[in-house]
């Protein structure tokens, strides 16, 4: 069964900063869904900030099973309103993967119910990230650690309720850790974050980034199937069998 | 060391229902109030909904330490800037004992990041409440269950995160199930959930309930001594012994 | 890709009580395995504690993805060293699926490193299943509740470990509450409880049941692809990128 | 109240390398039961190895409240009758600090259920313990990070279960990462696994180190007032209410 898999993108660091054009010419959203795009089973479309509706529509929601989040500089330009609609459909079972920088997001926080705060340094220094949940299905194929060599650092205190899982540590050349993957549930959506993803570097096109990313995305399509009845606020009568 | 604490209610159902007035003739907050200040450790006030900033000045919220929460029908009068304040209180470290119908409040869903939906009947029917970690502070004193004459009925699914601990597990008459205690951390803060307290019936006069709600203060009291430079957003420079 | 599923079973009360044989003519395992026999993606043998070995040969184990486990009676009468076998299989990757008395198995208390102690009462009373984790893959298709007419009650406190997901919470008549459906686990391996099937009843003929059964074996599948280095006890020298 | 300490230490290293006996003239159990006598509210006795029972007699246990673990080159030495002894008083409520390698001991691996494997280098290096979950207890009076200047490496993937908590992470000068502090419960019993403390650096010396020991000490203590229904394996009547 095929999963619909919707890469959101602030797109603004491109236009703007001729370095990050220059790594990414078609956006970071590209880089990372031509490389969704090779399996056959994902069905992928992109949405960007300055698109009528951020590009995401309701029709683009409802057809949506697996969304990827990057923002940075303009997490404040992203509707309230736009917000609650993506809200609403991680709750209803959407997965939600959010990419570095989307830490910040209105809707990582909405979802996390903490500031989301955390430290951060950008020399371009080593990143080791070590697997720390083998056997998950997000780190299938990736071997017990791997380098990158410059990405910007993302120190603990990481201030999100305690991960469900946590599957990746980073470890930086500063001598800082970080929790670098985690994986929570809300509602009957399934939310992983996953860290590298700094706009200067190219991360988006290391084949060991884009696996995890797309392993992150078949991990956290929504269950099909499910009954109506499972969800929502409503008054009961007596259950069968009193 | 002293522990503060301020019993927060809506207080409003008291005002307009004789029977609740007959039940709780100084309101819901002044059965619980009364029975925290017969320990001397524990410095209690109180704060309802239609005191100027619904009784929560921030003054008042720099010197709790916890607050317990019960609202129902007018959880849309609640300011969103006291929200707001109580919201950075709990991250900054203060427990947060969450009551009944307090489920549904702003701060509940905005530090849980979910709907907080759940089944409900209005019938009066037996509660059992089973525990399900003993051991735990929260059910000191308690034994392995405890029956509520009456009550109304809460039923799954409960859309919370997967909590932290799972204290307590209700029966109904009517044959339902529902995870009456649970617990989160959001940022330094403690956070409990406790489901009995329909304002029908005498709940906050049963010294179970009111044992259930003492332990749950104490054990979401702030760690004091917390370094500042444990919380916040900030850029790093090299850390010592690089 | 096949799932390669062992139903292990006691397989003793069907030959000692007319009353069990009569509801499970060719034994519980084979209720359990002809269902999962209907798919073509699983491939399913069993195996019984009075076969060699337990029917469960090294080479058994080496080709096992999924090992269901019910056992009763006989806990007792199980090798150490067969159990200590599946145990290193569980770490190593497979999913195990322990049903109902299996709770007591010697298997399931070394992987929880606690009692697995509950209440019980044999009186054929109703037991109603909650869902508690809608869009979790292991109650897919299942309703937000359902109902088993009689059943053994077992009622907590169930020692095990806070579970990762609790995705089923059963009431019985006599208004006791269970988590009847929990996650861990434990190496590389993914462990579910599921809590129905008490011997002198049909349980492992209702379709809720199977069903459940059957989306637990899928959801416990190993992770292919994993790389030898991300498991075991081993001296380092230092990593590349130092 | 007061909180019954048990130090317990395999006591072998100091007798047999002169290095370790320099550091730890009167073995590291005295350095750390000498810290923790400092507090008038602890009740301190130390137990060794080689001690009759290894110094943990049925008397000595039920006058434990909380026991501090470190072994290393002789778990193989300690009976299994008395890892029992400590595994059923666990479930009781004692509390349990594992320290350093210690993940490997009996009792460790018994809690756990898994293999407790690791990562490990003998290099003397430095150590960075970054505070994941400021608030806790067991972090008090501990600012964000500390380092030890000479360590030895422990790296990812420890294989123990999804920690309840993480509480400290460590970076290493070679570049790797551990989940340095880390809680779950077992039974009423709460258990802490904290990292450092290599026999041949004065680790625990060190007042960071002891400072999280002692704070350990103080969480893990056992909840007083438990009914001795809330525990045990029993045939169940029918509730009151019914």
């Amino acid at each position: 069964m095929p999963i619909h898999v919707t890469v959101w993108h602030e797109y603004r660091h491109e236009k703007h900063n001729p370095k990050v054009a220059e790594i990414y010419p078609q956006g970071m959203h590209e880089a990372i869904a031509s490389h969704l795009r090779k399996s056959a089973d994902l069905i992928v479309r992109t949405a960007t900030l300055d698109e009528p509706e951020h590009g995401l529509s309701e029709e683009v929601l409802r057809n949506t099973d697996v969304m990827t989040w990057w923002g940075h500089m303009a997490h404040g330009d992203v509707q309230d309103a736009i917000v609650d609609r993506v809200y609403h459909r991680v709750l209803e079972g959407m997965g939600l993967i959010v990419l570095h920088s989307g830490h910040f997001s209105k809707i990582f926080r909405k979802l996390m119910g903490t500031s989301c705060n955390l430290k951060w340094r950008d020399a371009g220094e080593r990143e080791i990230l070590w697997v720390t949940r083998p056997g998950h299905p997000i780190v299938k194929d990736i071997d017990d650690h791997f380098v990158l060599e410059r990405e910007e650092m993302y120190g603990e205190f990481f201030d999100v309720p305690e991960p469900e899982c946590t599957f990746l540590i980073s470890t930086f050349a500063g001598g800082e850790a970080f929790r670098s993957g985690c994986t929570w549930t809300r509602g009957l959506g399934r939310i992983a974050y996953f860290r590298p993803g700094h706009e200067l570097f190219p991360t988006y096109h290391d084949p060991r980034v884009l696996r995890v990313i797309e392993n992150a995305v078949r991990w956290a399509r929504p269950t099909p199937g499910l009954g109506p009845a499972a969800f929502g606020h409503r008054e009961m009568g007596w259950v069968e069998g009193k």
